[in-house]
């Protein structure tokens, strides 16, 4: 018998997610398996904030959408024979039916000798993240100055160190002193903890008379609209995350930024992802070399136990995590 | 004896333009012509809205700034003999004495046999503005959908036209019946007097389900806020204007729109349309070629009389002018 637990929505998110909106649910998923199938066992989990904003994609009573690192353990398809390790976009659930291995199984990142859990985080999708949304979208160049915010995050510490890589001055902003004490372990020119200084204040002595080039943005809201005070003419803003606002039933109403970006010609640019989807191999193959010189560093935050899931997704909104969220079953 | 009549700065703008902050002055510029100088009397001037936002440019006691036609009265210098028509960049004032004509006599485009007034609304800056600020940000393509606002203006009306002859479907807001009667002659698709619909409601109707690929905004604030809203994915802002923050002393407040950027991968770019100055023929040669096409039509707003300046200016804030604003000498 194969008992698959799985985390549904029980009712729809309203304001932060509470342990109202996550019921566990089990599952008998045994079955004799077909020619070509196989049966999967999650090994490491993830939970990031854009989770909170896919209510579309999460039906009420339906399992809670997501990526995993898991194990072939029994096999039907001489393709993934028992041991081989997937990628699989089959939400938050311990077991996997994979029945049509070809659509389901995605394709895994060449990871060296990297742990298995990378794969959900720098070498994964938010590691994509920062790398296209940074670079294709801020374009910086060597000398110039780029501000990132949620800057330890998955996606922020990495947009950091990209830059710093590309030859920047880098100015980040996160949410304790022991994180900004980490920023400035990796690299990171300035490190504030935007809970105790004054933004303006801050990048006004970091960035003097208005010099930030680039603007990494995880966060949005009001630290949005003062940063665009603080960027230099033909400075590019690249709108990766809007963690600020996921949890609002309302958007965050605050000083309109248009007369700004207009007075400084500013390019402000939303994106997801997936849009560079055909070139990810591209940014793979770059992060894991720079992984390998030792210009990339990570900080996992691990989870233990399948199911602390929603703890480990609500405090994402709490700043609880100090690196990239994983849960390991 | 010359009497330069001058239009100059009597007190820092403070909210909405009021003829407190205007005073006339009378300044006698006789003097003996050097060699290679000439003078000029004012034949046409303009009033644009971006006048408002420039203070660093305008100091208390000086002549206001802004560009004229004018037409040469006395010459010492053989490359502009008397009678030539010239564009100065030379401010508020009736009469200018140029001594350095290499520099301060701009170029002028080829009018053909186009009204003078031209060079300074489509023809003119209003015009690359248009051309350059809709086109290359914008990089609208056949079948698209094309929304702009201050649609009946000097810029937006231009906007519109040049969306038509792409093969884009054209919405224009404007600020009366009668304005969006004129939208509708020249081929706009949709024109919504914003001072008697719902936006949302229209922006329903003309572009169902968020379907506006480009949107050219020349007046910011919550207008732009809702219409960001009705972007599709990757749709591209163009930010030209703010002309409802000009006058505020402080940014208008609202709903943030960086959510709304992200989640529809929106690019949004402000520009000031010098940026484009090297290629500036190109954009009058396609303008002209349109005109005598038929293909783009103006309309001008003219006040006479030099001492109705300061008038023509307020009414900009007050939608009173219908078309390009001219002050004709």
């Amino acid at each position: 018998m194969v008992i698959c637990k799985k985390w549904t929505l029980a009712q729809r998110f309203d304001g932060k997610p509470t342990s109202a909106n996550f019921k566990l649910v089990k599952e008998d998923i045994s079955e004799k398996l077909n020619d070509g199938e196989v049966l999967c066992e999650a090994v490491y989990l993830t939970v990031d904030p854009y989770m909170r904003t896919g209510e579309a994609r999460n039906a009420v009573g339906g399992t809670l959408f997501g990526e995993q690192v898991a194990k072939v353990t029994v096999s039907k398809n001489p393709k993934y024979p028992v041991g081989t390790i997937v990628r699989l976009m089959s939400g938050w659930r311990s077991h996997t039916l994979v029945k049509d291995a070809g659509k389901e199984i995605l394709r895994s990142a060449e990871m060296s000798d990297l742990p298995l859990s990378l794969m959900l985080g720098t070498m994964g999708m938010p590691g994509m993240t920062a790398y296209f949304g940074f670079l294709e979208i801020c374009q910086p160049k060597k000398g110039e100055t780029v501000l990132v915010n949620g800057a330890s995050g998955a996606v922020g510490s990495l947009v950091g160190q990209i830059a710093k890589i590309k030859g920047c001055k880098v100015i980040g902003f996160a949410g304790s002193d022991e994180k900004c004490d980490w920023l400035k372990e990796l690299g990171f020119d300035f490190a504030y903890n935007y809970k105790k200084v004054d933004v303006d204040a801050a990048l006004n002595e970091a960035a003097p008379e208005n010099s930030v080039d680039c603007f990494f943005d995880n966060v949005g809201g009001t630290f949005t609209v003062k940063a665009l005070n603080h960027m230099k003419t033909f400075g590019r803003v690249s709108i990766c995350g809007s963690i600020s606002a996921y949890n609002d039933t309302t958007l965050p109403t605050g000083p309109l930024p248009f007369f700004n970006i207009l007075k400084s010609q500013l390019k402000v640019e939303g994106f997801i992802v997936y849009r560079w989807h055909q070139r990810w191999q591209e940014g793979e193959k770059e992060m894991l070399q720079w992984i390998k010189e030792g210009k990339i560093k990570y900080k996992e935050h691990v989870t233990e136990g399948f199911e602390k899931m929603p703890e480990a997704f609500m405090g994402l909104f709490e700043g609880s995590n100090f690196g990239k969220a994983i849960i390991k079953v």
